[in-house]
């Protein structure tokens, strides 16, 4: 993989209630696979409060510095909901009224008894002017890109639906593969053969993972490459080197 | 809690592993409630790769800006394993050998018949020079402290414990108090309610989250503060404007 290849992106998750520990954090997971299988690695995430000048300088510095940025949270109908409004200060826009996303939230409400289409929730239908929506086939409050920056809710299940809707669209890479062994060796028995490992193959990354089972130390090894053929070998090369110091390698179990 | 009680901490989560969405983070959850309850409170967390510039470049933004900085992940045996180097780099420190560190090591791996105290291992003995010690109860290997930089093993179990063992040494704030209410009613119906709310209250910290039950949406709402006596006079005030709305607060349900 040569960095020309490498298409990057940088997600920044927004909610006082991840750092408060109130809620496990569920996208970041999601969104590194999800951007993998179309070729773009998640090189960076940030997590910040629903802080304006918090949510701009992250902003400014990840759009600087990476090919995508992904948000997540703050883009609900209540005073806490404030990402919109911080996309379009980091951008030097007003935020105005979107036509299109008004008309999907009328059209939405209409279909609830009950729910008003009140002020708070009209809202969701401001962003950034010159904002390109994005589809939210679950509760229709759109999602939004601004140049490369690409704006989703915080609920796991609409973020995830949103960014299915345009990952495939996103200028990607080749996407990284995988392969992972286990062994019943210490991380410092494998130590010191994974580095010449590493200076042998510096194109694949590998990662070692530490592993307290009740049987004693255990040791994970990832290995990550967009050459599939070039992973092969490493992958052999690692089985190998695993026999030799006397541990016995598996496909890699679940942690 | 005005700002002079407000002690502040970041996390930096060093590690491939949460990025590449092969290991959902567990730390920051934990973190986040653990130093809550210590009166320190977390305002920023980022995950970084294995990569050296990316680590110092986030050490040396987190650490000018916040009290303490915690980070996780980096510290094993294998040539992956770079924050103990990355930490000196920042502090413009020389890494040596701590010798009370690699006393550790060795009473340690005494222990075991198949583990070797090899070169790979003894680096885990290697800090920035004056580093102070962070203990390690569950397998020796200590992680240090750095001015206000706290470098903690990634694996949840060693890092609570790690954690555990000096967060009531933090010069810490009042302990940040919180309560939940949900109710039957959608965001978008609170939200106007909420905002004014927060304007009546600007010390305490109101967020709003929306729930899609079967039976229809929902909101939680919940309030933190420091303050015990002034939480329970906004809880009073949040339960009797639900209540007015035509809801029916509650005590919050599980997420």
């Amino acid at each position: 993989m040569t960095e020309q290849q490498t298409v990057t992106a940088a997600l920044l998750v927004i909610g006082n209630e991840i750092l408060s520990g109130r809620t496990q954090d569920a996208n970041l997971a999601h969104v590194a696979k999800a951007l993998n299988e179309v070729g773009v690695q998640l090189v960076e995430a940030r997590v910040v409060k629903d802080v304006e000048a918090d949510i701009v300088a992250a902003l400014d510095a990840l759009r600087a510095r990476y090919d995508h940025v992904i948000t997540t949270g703050g883009i609900g109908p209540t005073h806490d909901d404030i990402t919109a409004r911080s996309v379009a200060k980091a951008f030097g826009r007003e935020l105005a009224r979107n036509p299109e996303a008004h008309r999907r939230l009328v059209a939405h409400y209409a279909q609830f008894d009950g729910l008003e289409l009140n002020a708070a929730r009209l809202r969701m239908a401001d962003t950034p002017a010159g904002a390109e929506l994005i589809d939210n086939p679950i509760s229709a409050a759109p999602g939004f890109r601004v140049e490369n920056v690409h704006v989703l809710a915080g609920v796991p299940s609409i973020m995830q639906a949103m960014l299915d809707g345009f990952r495939h669209d996103l200028r990607g890479g080749a996407p990284v593969r995988s392969r992972s062994v286990a062994c019943n060796l210490g991380e410092g028995t494998v130590a010191a053969e994974l580095t010449r490992l590493q200076a042998r193959w510096p194109e694949v990354e590998i990662g070692s993972y530490p592993r307290f089972a009740g049987s004693g130390y255990r040791t994970a090894v990832v290995l990550r490459d967009s050459d599939e053929q070039r992973l092969g070998r490493v992958f052999d090369e690692l089985c190998a080197l695993i026999r030799e110091l006397g541990g016995q390698p598996r496909p890699e179990e679940p942690a």
